[in-house]
């Protein structure tokens, strides 16, 4: 985190200053989400769902590109269903919502409450992820090796009960997608684990333009009921980590609960293997925390509701309607333009409020490209061009025709740009490190002033024992995000007992 | 409806023999949905979902078309909220799910329990609607005029419990679109109203193949809480309405009772004038009772989730990687061209099963188009075409590029067919009736032998009155559709009384 370099910031206070309540500052900011009266749960503005429904039209082109399907599955769960899968329940239990009543009725006070006589026989559970009861369904779907592989996505609403929410990071109820498939083979189910990683780790880099670390999580990290969770982490800008994105193979724990049989090839009767994986709404989250500056929220083009926003400059009435033109005209010219293969978006902000107020409103709303188009600069036949990765006051002044001829090349290098700088601050922030003492240091050390330290990633030697990762967790707070798998594996001793180590594995604090 | 022209038929019952039970047989032999172990809950198959993904896009293309943007509220409304309008509790308090409890806990004998250490302080209502929790953000959201007018749609699933449940057209969940505005003045609502209704009749016109009429509920048909509602009906073929949108003009109530107020341009305080309005998975199955046959479904082209398959037909080993091949450079060219100005989307079926299995399946999901293509036809260089709106034996042998060259026209005269066909249906069923005699004969006479008869749309003259109106509910089950508005107003006396009426209104029984 650099110093800015304006004097004034239009986020107060700044990443330096205090992190956590920057980031909150920057989604109120930018008009991304608020909290509800209704504890834990967000509203999300249209600025920042129009991120989301970016990110969903990318990832869904991606998964449907890849034979996957979406269907939708219901949103309450039999409380018995939840029960089947020990390690399930066990990992939440402790934070669902449970519907116990179908009706209200007057409380004689003027008010309501549940109607004794409308107690549901058994609860129902608000999903806060689906394997359950989907698995019911493909159940009863699969009967024969002909009916395998199922590819379903579900695209839905969760809930998992938050005691210490934060907007977009955690939230009681989160919106995201969720897959579930079922195979023949261990090896299918595999594969399809790693293919979505794969989906994944590119959604994360050529959209979001985040380098991510992908690898598979220890047993004390992974999703409950899983035999192997793969993810991706990102680091943000205080350095801690942020899991971004899961993808789990199930073996045939919730196929042997769920009852998900098939007649094999040989005639012999088989549990399908299973997978689930998703991604969710935090990913705005990890968005901010990864790109935003002290003057607000940054977006890579490629994400960005709008990419480019038009602000028409109209100090005098008899100018003005010649000046609304022009930006009209403006914007259809550019919207015939494409950059990353699709048509450029275009707003054009018409309010009736001063210029100054519209463009800190769009400089902290993180839109790309601002264009400032005034009755001068249609004498000129030019426009003022501002760009968000530069300086709050830089502005080019370019010929109309000429912007719009490289309006796509200039957000695509942005985009390149942004990944660039994300991908630098990683790894400047990335070290191997070998012995505990220097491990420690790392993650303690009181360096540059900085009020909260969270060091960075740790790639460093574990001899696979979940008494160390206990003890590097009490003692740190850092855990293993993940174990990486691979071409750049390197064999070495564990930081703490000096035991043989295969691969150095990452570490962090993280959210 | 007309007797099948074939001897079998691949849905038994047929629609004249039973059908309630043929509309479930369709939705079962189309795959589009089917009941979940939670009551009255459903699970939409990807073939289902396939069709409302294709409702929300172009749904969501004339919203944003129109200003509008979409954003996320919460799922939970706390209790008290509702409690808020008078009215809207009084039509949603009986049909809530109520959360109770934010944990679970072993109820030591192997099972769960809600923890009842964990009860709600104040419970929570899963979403009926969202006027109540979206008026609490527009409170907050709206100070002056220059905040309105305020134009955002949410796409969701909402719960409204249902004891007779069935499929599609009553479930507890289902997944809609609810638009909610706020404006300056009553005109600015009114017309948003308006403009909506517009939309949801274009989009059953152009989309759905469903002519509608468009028109005002009377008082005791209104949604809780609105001053005004406007609806689309459409006729399904057992000739009965179906309301298949709606639009509300909700004047200030909401804005009242959640404190939506802004200080005008003259510098007054005034409450906000407020609209909302929504379709839902309910379009799925009048649809499938507005168009499917003894055959099963039959998909609008437009809507349909594929509009070819593509059926390799591969007796041979030696064959079968040549059929393959040509499919596949089939189906590249066929998505080279539109229909209805987009790309034409292609399926090819390359599953290991019988071939005449595969063609029912696709005859009973509704695919717009099916094309066969085997060793002869490739050593002939043309396909054998098959259309949903002619007999299932029914083909055409065409030179292949003759076909593709042909697809987008053969998709467009299929949607333009299929909106005649209805609207042929609906006026042939639809009659001025003036006596009260004949008003009753219309929906009770025994004719053609039928089980069940529900007469078509009766336009007549109603004196105003709830009473009259309660009388023929309770008489016959029938009621009034819609009041429509406009040019063909023709004033006369109502049925019942003889009382002066300024207009004939729409009368039919309903789903």
């Amino acid at each position: 985190m650099s110093q800015p370099q304006q004097d004034k910031t239009a986020i107060t206070p700044t990443r330096a200053q205090d992190f956590p309540e920057w980031y909150q500052q920057v989604v109120r900011a930018a008009d991304l989400a608020e909290n509800s009266d209704v504890r834990g749960c967000m509203v999300i503005k249209p600025w920042g769902y129009g991120i989301w429904e970016n990110m969903q039209r990318s990832l869904d082109g991606m998964f449907k590109a890849t034979g996957h399907k979406n269907a939708y599955f219901p949103l309450f769960i039999p409380l018995s269903y939840l029960a089947k899968e020990a390690q399930h329940v066990e990992g939440f239990a402790k934070e669902c919502a449970v519907v116990t009543h179908h009706r209200l009725e007057s409380d004689g006070q003027g008010g309501l409450r549940p109607a004794p006589g409308a107690q549901l026989t058994e609860p129902l559970i608000v999903r806060p992820t689906s394997e359950t009861i989907i698995g019911a369904s493909y159940a009863k779907w699969v009967q024969s090796w002909r009916d395998l592989p199922i590819l379903i996505n579900q695209w839905a609403n969760v809930v998992r009960w938050e005691m210490r929410p934060r907007v977009f990071l955690r939230t009681t109820e989160f919106l995201w997608q969720e897959g579930h498939t079922a195979h023949e083979t261990a090896q299918e189910a595999l594969g399809e684990t790693d293919l979505i990683l794969g989906i994944y780790e590119k959604f994360a880099r050529e959209w979001l333009a985040l380098p991510v670390f992908t690898g598979e999580k220890s047993e004390s990290e992974r999703f409950p009921g899983a035999v192997k969770t793969l993810c991706i982490e990102a680091m943000v800008q205080d350095r801690k980590a942020i899991q971004a994105g899961t993808s789990h193979f199930l073996g045939q724990n919730f196929a042997h609960a769920s009852g998900i049989k098939f007649q094999s090839r040989e005639g012999r009767e088989e549990h399908a293997w299973t997978t689930s994986w998703g991604v969710s709404t935090r990913l705005i989250g990890t968005l901010i925390m990864a790109h935003a500056d002290d003057d607000g929220l940054v977006l890579p083009p490629r994400i960005a509701p709008s990419q480019i926003v038009i602000i028409p400059v109209t100090p005098k009435p008899e100018t003005r309607d010649a000046v609304l033109a022009a930006a009209e005209q403006l914007a259809v010219e550019l919207r015939a333009q494409t950059a990353f293969g699709e048509k450029i978006s275009v707003e054009i902000d018409k309010r009736d409020i001063g210029g100054g107020t519209k463009t800190w409103e769009w400089i902290k709303k993180g839109v790309p490209i601002r264009v400032e188009l005034g009755p001068r600069d249609l004498e000129k036949g030019s426009v003022a061009v501002a760009r968000r990765d530069r300086g709050p006051k830089e502005k080019a002044f370019v010929p109309n025709a000429e912007f719009v001829g490289q309006a796509g090349a200039i957000l695509e290098e942005m985009q390149a740009g942004l990944l660039v700088k994300a991908a630098a601050y990683r790894d400047a922030n990335t070290v191997k490190i070998d012995t505990k003492e220097e491990f420690y240091a790392f993650f303690t050390a009181q360096n540059s002033g900085k009020p909260e330290i969270h060091g960075g990633f740790a790639l460093a030697h574990w001899n696979g024992s979940r008494e160390v990762e206990e003890r590097i967790k009490d003692d740190l707070k850092v855990t293993i995000r993940c174990i990486p798998g691979g071409v750049s594996d390197e064999a070495g001793q564990c930081i703490l007992t000096g035991e043989p180590s295969a691969r150095r594995v990452v570490w962090a604090k993280s959210y």
